[in-house]
């Protein structure tokens, strides 16, 4: 295993001390318990924004913490939920009083863990609601999941549920602009190549060198099927064709496409799958008003990416569009 | 080899078309010659910012283009210089009668090929200026290279440069305050894999399971030296203390310091490197005043990273922080 680390043990540590030295004008990240928190939090009149999960998918969630987005993000350990000790914490510094929003995608571990931190929250007098986002088309039930998993759509629900919170939107209306971008994106994923989790030191699934997995998860779960290389065109194609169907787009709608690197190819490649999944939603009719293409949810040095499709109504779009200052997402 | 391509021969076109899609409201891709141009060039009564270089370097340069940094950007083929033929219209699309401004990194086929372009735009009536990128400290002339490499500190000397067009420089003064940026910026890398160049069809240079490249390029030219794996820490001084030496960096210094990803390297990795770098810079009395993490100079899917240490002064921070808006960075 060859790694940019010191020690399995304290990658995340020292990856999110870092982080917090690098963004020290948006953040400020609190130790034992280990949370990524807003520099101004909590910002007054405003519902608060949180998010976590395991480490190893950076940028998300810490790069998404700061005006317009998150309010805190609790990072896990590699590929490992964050416990109730520490996402609880989060709550209550995000908490200004007007309630707690919190992120979660649909892991079991997560799941469990955000739920029971919302109960101690409450304890503290912090009402909390939560969306689940479960965007992966890919497979019903999965290694570390009940149901569809939540991967890269949970960019859209973040952004677009932070400018909610920004404009002034209570509790009740940011959840529900929340559930609304979950049940308007869509996401599949392939992946060219495994990646190493530090702790365990080696691959966390094999591919021989004619194979790729299509459907994959963002912590290498199995997908819908293993298949011989193929070109771009095809692979994009296998990716997105599902997606489109499962939203169920039709002509004349507008869409957020967004191509997301997991980690491990290079960005000319993801411009590349762009440009077909382009042609696709183009073929039905739609029109991509909005775009993003980069590394945002991760797994480490995997090779691959994933499509995600957003349906986009004027109030989504503008929500999107709203300013948002964060270390990976700004404009 | 496994990539998110179609062809080889055609995965730059592909690509660079994708990203015109994407970034529409930013740029124009213009085909045959290829090149990448401001949405509203030529901009009036500002100095025009042209670069360039072989492509596998993403966001590197097209991902500079916009206002505040780039006029236009120049692709080549994989790892390969674009042409005069390209980079002469280029340069006519991006003057305005001011004059243009060639950056070009440190490779006698980019420094010949710029050249030849130049004296073409001035037949044109184009004056045109260059500025040579050479910050790369690890070794003196290289397999594509007489003297230093350009490589990551390409991005300091664009974007400032960039900023110095849009208050108004003058080309003489456009070009002074790059030659400042590069007399005063540093780099050296480190590859942990190696990269595969999509015609090559194989690894452009073998590094055992336990091997490093301290020193390498950004084309996977050798570097200084091949070493076991060490620690992150170790690495980091390996690449940071020569950056800082040759820099000259002394107590009460402040510097925007810039760890860069070859590509294929995780960005908590990237995160734990500038922890490092950060301590290294803080021990001789400086103070690290700008960061920038992530992944800008890369080496297509290669592993590994670069440190890159700008000594500021009060003018350079100020064109550094001011207004950018490109594909691969914004504020």
């Amino acid at each position: 295993m060859k790694k940019l680390i010191n020690d399995p043990a304290t990658v995340v540590d020292e990856s999110v001390e870092g982080f917090g030295w690098a963004h020290a004008d948006l953040v400020t990240v609190h130790r034992d318990p280990l949370y990524v928190v807003r520099a101004d939090a909590p910002v007054e009149g405003k519902v608060g924004l949180v998010s976590g999960g395991g480490s190893g998918h950076e940028p998300l969630h810490a790069g998404f913490v700061g005006p317009g987005m998150l309010d805190a993000a609790v990072p896990g350990a590699m590929f490992t939920s964050p416990t109730p000790d520490s996402i609880a914490p989060a709550t209550l510094a995000a908490s200004s009083g007007r309630g707690v929003l919190h992120i979660v995608k649909n892991y079991t571990g997560d799941v469990l863990n955000f739920e029971t931190a919302a109960e101690l929250a409450d304890a503290e007098g912090v009402e909390v609601r939560t969306v689940i986002v479960n965007d992966d088309v890919a497979v019903q039930d999965s290694l570390y999941t009940a149901g569809r998993r939540g991967v890269a759509g949970t960019v859209a629900v973040e952004k677009i549920a932070g400018a909610a919170a920004d404009r002034g939107d209570d509790l009740a209306s940011v959840a529900s602009i929340a559930e609304r971008v979950n049940a308007n994106v869509r996401s599949m994923g392939v992946a060219l190549s495994a990646c190493i989790v530090p702790h365990a030191g080696n691959p966390s699934f094999d591919l021989t060198d004619d194979e790729i997995e299509i459907g994959i998860g963002i912590h290498g779960e199995p997908g819908r099927r293993r298949i011989p290389m193929a070109s771009a065109d095809e692979i994009t194609e296998m990716l997105t064709t599902p997606v489109l169907d499962d939203l169920g787009l039709g002509g004349g709608e507008q869409v957020l496409l967004f191509v997301n690197g997991m980690g491990g190819t290079p960005l000319s490649e993801l411009y590349v799958v762009y440009r077909k999944a382009r042609h696709l939603v183009e073929a039905r009719g739609a029109m991509v008003a909005r775009s993003l293409v980069g590394n945002y949810v991760t797994s480490l040095e995997m090779q691959g990416a994933s499509v995600t499709v957003l349906r986009l109504d004027a109030e989504l779009m503008a929500l999107w569009d709203a300013p948002v200052h964060t270390a990976a997402l700004r404009w």
